[in-house]
């Protein structure tokens, strides 16, 4: 079973539980329903594909990525109206703060255009959502970063304190895996050490549009460059002007309002 | 394994997978540390319960409900400095979310003081966090609505249609349960019928606090109300002072911004 | 998956561990078969969504509440002989014991036919099979009480004792559910206290049917009524004519005798 | 996780879900308890392997197999009084089945004392508590059966006609697997011809306990012999007095009423 | 879920985790393509049931226990490019081992041909790979002995020594369950014993061909025998002609060399 | 519950099943007694990290990456008699597998001394056992690389076909990922166009030492060089002297022989 698919069993198990003692008691077993996804709000689209492990029958009229206009029809189900109902919720609870992210997403995407920056997502993510929110991102525009502590090694400050430089986490890092290491540095001295031991990626912290133009050209070229910190869709576009090759942006999974979405049954 | 359970293991699973590589790298196996979280503005702490499943030496400064400044320190926990840093965004992730949900909580439980009515979660919940938003909500103040669909009846206007009307759909949910059934009234025809037919919940959605005021009149205590629908921070109190037993409000799980949380490592 | 589909698989899996070595050794696995399940004594049929999840191809011809008669054949199934073979004892297993219960709730809801009254079931189930027995208790033509412990407000005396009166008891689960609560009361004086703080609904204990009739016209219609303990299919009636609008008894789920039911296999 | 644990984590999270809301309303979250259980009749107890995965804190004043009569504690558990009523239905819902089938277990056992005949559970048991109630049938001093199709070969009639004869039937299942097969031979010619190709243990069905004796004299110690089929409590005597070596009941695991246990908390 | 499906799960999981990344970028998801599988020296094949649990659509060319030569097409697969690419290195890496024990078993099976003497599999497995292993075994031509210790009783010194005693030990295990047990007998006194003790199945170990020779001539078919210990493909034939019923030997599924097989895809 | 403790309950419970008949018959419950691995070769021991999840007491004298001789004491653990012969088998597999790759790597690593050349490890791993065998693998010595498809970009043939060619491949991974990418180059043309198209690390396969030290001084250091394909102990130190960056061997975890252990109980 994917990640997907466990996180969608779960939240149907935790909103139906041992059953929907409602459409239970008032609907019969054998009635037959269909029902559509309407968008009701301008948005862009993502995690359609959670609906077919929800429904058997289902007709999408729009894909992960795609904008939606107010009043457009998303996808259309058929089944049990019981089993409609029953997954109502959980659907939406999905699809809306999904697209929330695919929208926000696409905003910072626009806001870089014409750079040769790319916009990057965190680990800032809600807990069980984040494959799911990465692809989310991914379909509004954006390039993803790591998924995880497992597929790329990020040596922070912590890191460096621990293995005793600059120097000697550059070197532990080669020794034990064949992946390129991205390493944080938080000072010019930082910065030289890295680069003078092979630092192929830099993560620069915390500085002004100005302080970061300013480091990227003493890099000169030497080593890839993510800019992090204090990112809004206000300043992104300054950073990405600092010749910066990535700028990472927790908001967009982290604080991304959830979209208006509403689904309409239809009782056969 | 309790539901907290599961979500806590799937959060860092999405997370760690195979392995914090970095940390293998640069941190040997035997190092410990110390840590802190500490809160970064103001806000009402929720979310405690996932720590001890992470970590297994902590300390708690504060705890659920309680309010924390900018600098508190909320936990203090001991333990393999590479287990510690594994943990680290993803117990960030769950604090800051649910703590925002009960910082949000506890404003809506201070506008409606000192009226009889009571502020209810609904079920606009994150998908796999149903039980712990839920928790955060009551943390925050306000009383917890029906966890799913599996423990209340609350018959919406897809059931009476499939029912049949709104007396059917309420001799149909009496005979399958020994619970109180809710019921969604849309019209004073449909108010009129349920409580002639001995509804003892009612539910009025979409109304202005003047349009439920008058409703509520009507009703006249022969059942409980819940209003429901476009509630915010700026009108709960107007609907509050209509007479209401209960306001629920999805914006309280759904809408609820992250607060600012930090957590500091110390090697030791 | 839901609770239904655990169970059947753990069943399963109990059964034929690592695989049904006889029917491996004696049996080619291309080898198709039919076979039918057929009554053997007079019965009210319960547990048939167990089959689907065992078998791919099948035909009902009885569906759950009807009654079937010795010699009749409730449902025909086909597919690899071995698959056949490998389900039955866990098919019969599962519905002799659900057929047992839905027989003796029959039974029970006859003998109150006429009065107001419904009969419940209670919490004392097999370990594992709560959801199927609730459902077999609903299919003899009995009411199903509380699935568990987390879908209703069930105050005993332990909590009456630990919240520090009926009261104290009834004023918290007020302030944290949304959900009325029922409430066990053993004296008189218990009984007074309840209705004057906004009891709703009473559980009376192990009185004779004299007693509680007298108990039931003191609360004149202020409360719903549930009676339990000591009820049998013997007296019963007595309990319904008190005025009671419940009555629970655990003999349902917890005492039903298996019923006789057969497999026959149909080599092709 | 053994199947024992995961049964007992499956009872328990069915009556307990999201939590039980009455404990929650009515104790606080640190009161502590203590709590006995308590035998309500004579019995023969089982399943007190169930109750350590549910109490931290537990001690044992009897054991499987020990008798247990009317007022006498079997054992006494501590903890926080809402974990000790949460646990308490699913408790009692295991003791009082596992110990009404070791009680019922021991009656048959002490009806064949003296003779040289074993007898033997079947897998008529419920589904999901196999293992555990094929260890209260030892506890009340049968012997164990096979666990399921895994574990031992047992060629019935319709392995027979799939394998086209007895011969040939026993010479397939010799050349699947290094373990003796057990053949159940319902005619005399049967009898002889799996006699005939080296048979060493037979199973004889649906015979009177005359038709066994003749049966059994005339198979002469060639092969071990288990007669089942219609055994009951007055009847295995006279079945044991044939010379079988073993006799299968399924009515141990079947149809053994609960015995009747309490539990008696004490709020500290 | 059987074990199977568990183990295959999990290995394919082990590999994709989060998703192939590398596929995800360079094809599109709509891509179909198909692939075979094909041999790249002799083998005997073994394994196949893993494919159908890994793609949808698939045609065998061969099955399990078939001979393969060197550029033979096994089964062709066809689904979207993405998936087969990702499931290719787990397909294979089960076929190649699995089809390595059926052909280091094929050749064990032929020493022995002509005799009456069996070879058998053991305990000595991949971790995980239990079933499947002795399935490959059993395609290969060997006959498979317990599948483990849940199954058969062995009854090795160290029970003879917790027991007290050989009798004491022949005499636990028949009281315990209705099983014959094996027994291991390390000198001729503890064979005698056995013998007098009524052992029908003794182990004899790390005896050398004529002294295995010798025990079994005093056995005089009063037991059956299985020979164990150094048993390899270059002596199994002399130890065969012992007399022995069954010669285990671990290097069939301990030592089996992978065999080549690869997988050739083909974009549509 | 990460990957390794999932995998030593799934071996132990296709072992143990529903439990250890032979133990449970012949050993008292509550006997203790203790053990012993000791190695029985020359080795380099990997894997302990399975023995304290099967173990409550364990005392190691010999860790990861140790050299062990034979009859060398690697651990001694204590606990119930039952228990110690219940996961004897089980640990034996693991550790005896993971030594030898561990015992195989440590090989490889000794024959590239002195050059600037990393061994790496491959996907071609034991179907569940992938991150304890790479974990063996860099307790021998050598260096992991990718976990799996999901934590590292290699664009192999099939993907430069799917997407169109070299640079396309290239461009389309770097838009997706920030993560650098490696590429298969078949042809010097390719080889060309990877190094024009930014590529930053190289797999080449199947070449000769002599083509792959041409290949490499072409390449000159514009990119990182990983040789794969038909490396052996034997001519692995040619490939390394290439000047490649990285040589990776399937044979490590794919034909590691199983190394000689043993364990041995003291009953007390």
């Amino acid at each position: 079973m994917t990640d997907v698919e466990q996180i969608v069993r779960f939240a149907l198990a935790e909103d139906i539980g041992t059953g929907d003692i409602t459409s239970q008691a008032c609907i019969p077993a054998e009635r037959h329903a269909g029902g559509v996804f309407i968008g009701r709000q301008h948005l862009v689209l993502a995690g359609t594909e959670v609906l077919p492990l929800m429904y058997d029958q289902i007709d999408f009229f729009k894909k992960d990525g795609d904008t939606v206009s107010d009043g457009e029809i998303i996808a259309e189900v058929h089944g049990p109206a019981r089993q409609l109902l029953e997954c109502e919720r959980t659907a939406l609870n999905f699809l809306q703060r999904l697209s929330g992210i695919a929208t926000l997403a696409r905003e910072f995407a626009e806001q870089v255009k014409g750079t040769k920056c790319k916009v990057l997502d965190t680990r800032k993510t809600t807990p069980g959502l984040r494959v799911l929110e990465k692809r989310a991102a991914a379909a509004g525009g954006i390039t993803n970063h790591r998924m995880g502590l497992f597929d790329a090694i990020l040596i922070k400050n912590n890191h460096i304190a621990a293995a005793g430089g600059v120097r000697e986490a550059l070197e532990n890092s080669r020794a034990a895996s064949s992946q390129p290491a991205e390493i944080e540095v938080r000072t010019k001295a930082e910065l030289q050490e890295a680069l003078d031991h092979g630092a192929t990626h830099l993560l620069i912290d915390n500085l002004t549009p100005e302080e970061a133009a300013e480091w990227i050209q003493q890099i000169a070229g030497r080593a890839k460059v993510e800019i992090s910190g204090g990112v809004t869709l206000q300043n992104v576009r300054a950073y990405a002007e600092t010749g910066a090759d990535f700028i990472s942006a927790g908001a967009i999974t982290h604080s991304a309002p959830a979209v208006d979405l509403s689904f309409r049954l239809e009782l056969l």
